[in-house]
């Protein structure tokens, strides 16, 4: 089915100077002394981004309200008081050394929509809802999605509120610590539909001048780490064939899992990001390897094949190599579908605004794939030049900024009619 | 030709348990908190050991002598002054969290042979000498066999003086402050032959149950450092296609250099000991890989072909994978051959013992490898349990080192005679 397009009122603008204005300055929030910008979930960097992003919502009159994870929402009290919000989110929290736009630009163009709705004299049928989740990243605290995976009942809060960072500190302490424990319990806020706008973070959109990613779904995605333990020997005195060498055992898995991946289907994806080896000495076996396998595919039948694919080889390696094994499910995510008729609903807002547009899934994870468990989700993609991502060089034209803050807004303003 | 075996009079024999409680009385000097063996080059453990071995050598009555390297000499002035003498010598300096064995063993078993000389009246045709040389393992300075590299001329004592810890620390600052920067020349001591006794580091002679190993030469070895450049990138996101992964460049050369060696002749060795990956996360795509590849033969044709097939390997896979690389070469020493004469004493000197023996070739690197470049040189293995070396759990049986120790007292009466 196809839903009519009711929106594109030409007093329908993004307020181009104060959005792009937002994103440098909350980009200005939580440098180091090296100047990286570096805005972990729960520490002073993170509050000090939050503490604009609320003065921003307290300028559009927004209502504020947090709830006990830290999830962040500005709320538009509008039309039907009873009805669920329209609710557009993002997270302002980054990876280590982060570029600006990675969270930051779905948070601060969720607001701008709102604005321009404001501004316009739109009066929408139901309100409408800007969301900042906590900890999507999860370089500080695991899981990463976390605010948006708790909001959806994914996780209870007091599991999420007790995961620990590398020094033992917990999320939950940190909250209270700068101020952002709120009172509401996750999921209080019951979204009409979930939108989300990101840049793309990866190459197809720039590599083909288009200019809106409609985004159907998320991949899914398997991550494990695998240690092997054999034993450290003599790197001269100890034959080939009596050796246990855990190092060699992880090189062939991890040179495995690339060549499964490139003789698949051409839509999975298999990443070694992690390989390190005990003691480490360049005249010593490996007396223990450990890797992490990133495995991805939109296709769900895919990425089992490829994590049955491993496992299989696990064990064949393992055999052949005299060691002993262990995996660990790090994360495990079944690939997402959005909703349809909001994916449809993006093109044809795009093809409104006279900007072609492409259907795609997303490689990386996103809180919209969390959402999706709640309500009706699609995102919106921008190009990112290089496919750049987690890193100080991530960019995004400002006309490909404006352009999908545009479609956000059309797209709003059509749901929340 | 044949030597006849002018020796093992019944009156030569080794004080068994001088010479065993020496051992442990070493072994228990240069013990970190945390009750570790950790004796490197230039440390107040090394100075403790050396002392301890100097306080031994004036009981024996020898003459000590340091040359400008550390290199300590334990000389027997006698027969013809003028004649070069017999050198008996390894290290004392250890790995960290060392064995009590391992170069320890040679220099208290020569000064052993020494002592039993002495005790029946034996008059030797030339002076006798028992040498322990600074640094051979090499964990604090670069490189190891640094000692007797320099004694035979392969480095120059400058070069070897500037050798910087991680810290920055000189090797010569070090020997002064230690006070074993001596007045000699290195390689002012011209040896006549030279001969070294030491556990095997390896599982050969426990597994035949064989006594003593005549070692017939040293395993040539090749170190290299691969580097291998790339793009971080995202792992969810950037299609395997569009990828310049250092990491699986680095894990496809591991493999390869393990398969390659498993297909030799079966006596090449081939370790990659060190693998580390940057940045080492979970989702991004390494930028960069790098790893140290440690290869070895008693054949020299052999080394050199798997250097070739390794270096042709490079540029395949780093087309393949579109990733620069760098390659270092650490260390490389063509295979040693020992002085067939001395190697037959060896075995001569253990059947009249009644002991068995094998011919066989060292896979460790000693410092029998360098004098053998300007002196006729032999070393004598005795068994390792377990193969197991550079660990505390390094073990020989009581009577092993005995027996070595007496085959080397057998093969210096008739040397010195």
């Amino acid at each position: 089915m196809t839903t009519p397009l009711r929106m594109r009122a030409d007093d329908l603008s993004i307020d181009r100077d104060r959005l792009l204005g937002r994103i440098t300055a909350l980009g200005a929030i939580g440098r180091d002394e090296a100047g990286r910008l570096v805005r972990l979930a729960g520490t002073d960097a993170d509050k000090a981004g939050r503490d604009q992003v609320v003065s921003w919502f307290n300028e559009a009159g927004l209502d504020v309200m947090v709830d006990q994870l830290g999830n962040l929402f500005g709320v538009w009290r509008a039309g039907d008081p009873a009805a669920r919000p329209v609710l557009i989110g993002s997270h302002i929290d980054t990876v280590i050394d982060a570029g600006v736009y990675d969270g930051a630009y779905g948070v601060l163009t969720g607001l701008s929509a709102i604005e321009a709705l404001q501004a316009s004299g739109f009066a929408p049928a139901r309100p409408l809802a800007v969301a900042a989740f906590t900890n999507e990243e999860g370089v500080r605290f695991a899981p990463d999605m976390m605010g948006s995976l708790v909001h959806a009942g994914g996780l209870g809060v007091d599991a999420a509120l007790a995961s620990k960072d590398a020094n033992g500190v917990t999320l939950g302490a940190e909250l209270v610590r700068i101020g952002y424990a709120g009172p509401h319990a996750p999921g209080f806020l019951m979204p009409h539909v979930y939108l989300e706008v990101h840049i793309e973070q990866g190459p197809v959109l720039e590599s083909e001048c288009v200019a809106i990613g409609a985004v159907e779904g998320v991949q899914g995605i398997s991550w494990r780490r695998i240690t092997f333990r054999g034993e450290a020997n003599h790197a001269g005195t100890t034959p080939m064939t009596l050796r246990r060498d855990a190092g060699t055992a992880a090189v062939r898995i991890a040179a495995f899992v690339a060549e499964r991946a490139r003789a698949s289907s051409g839509r999975a994806l298999a990443t070694v990001g992690c390989l390190a080896f005990e003691p480490g000495a360049i005249n010593v076996i490996p007396a223990n390897a450990c890797l992490t396998v990133d495995l991805r595919s939109p296709d769900k039948d895919e990425l089992a094949r490829q994590e049955a694919a491993l496992d299989a080889m696990l064990g064949q390696v393992a055999r052949e190599e005299r060691v002993e094994f262990a995996v660990e499910t790090l994360a495990r995510f079944e690939p997402v579908r959005f909703d349809p008729e909001i994916v449809a609903l993006v093109e044809k807002a795009a093809l409104a605004r006279g900007l072609n547009a492409r259907r795609m899934v997303s490689g990386a994870g996103h809180d919209a794939q969390m959402m999706a468990r709640i309500a009706p989700t699609a995102m919106i993609f921008v190009p990112s030049a290089g496919g750049i991502s987690h890193n100080p060089s991530e960019h995004t034209k400002e006309d490909d900024l404006i352009a999908g803050a545009r479609i956000l807004l059309d797209v709003v303003a059509h749901l929340a009619s």
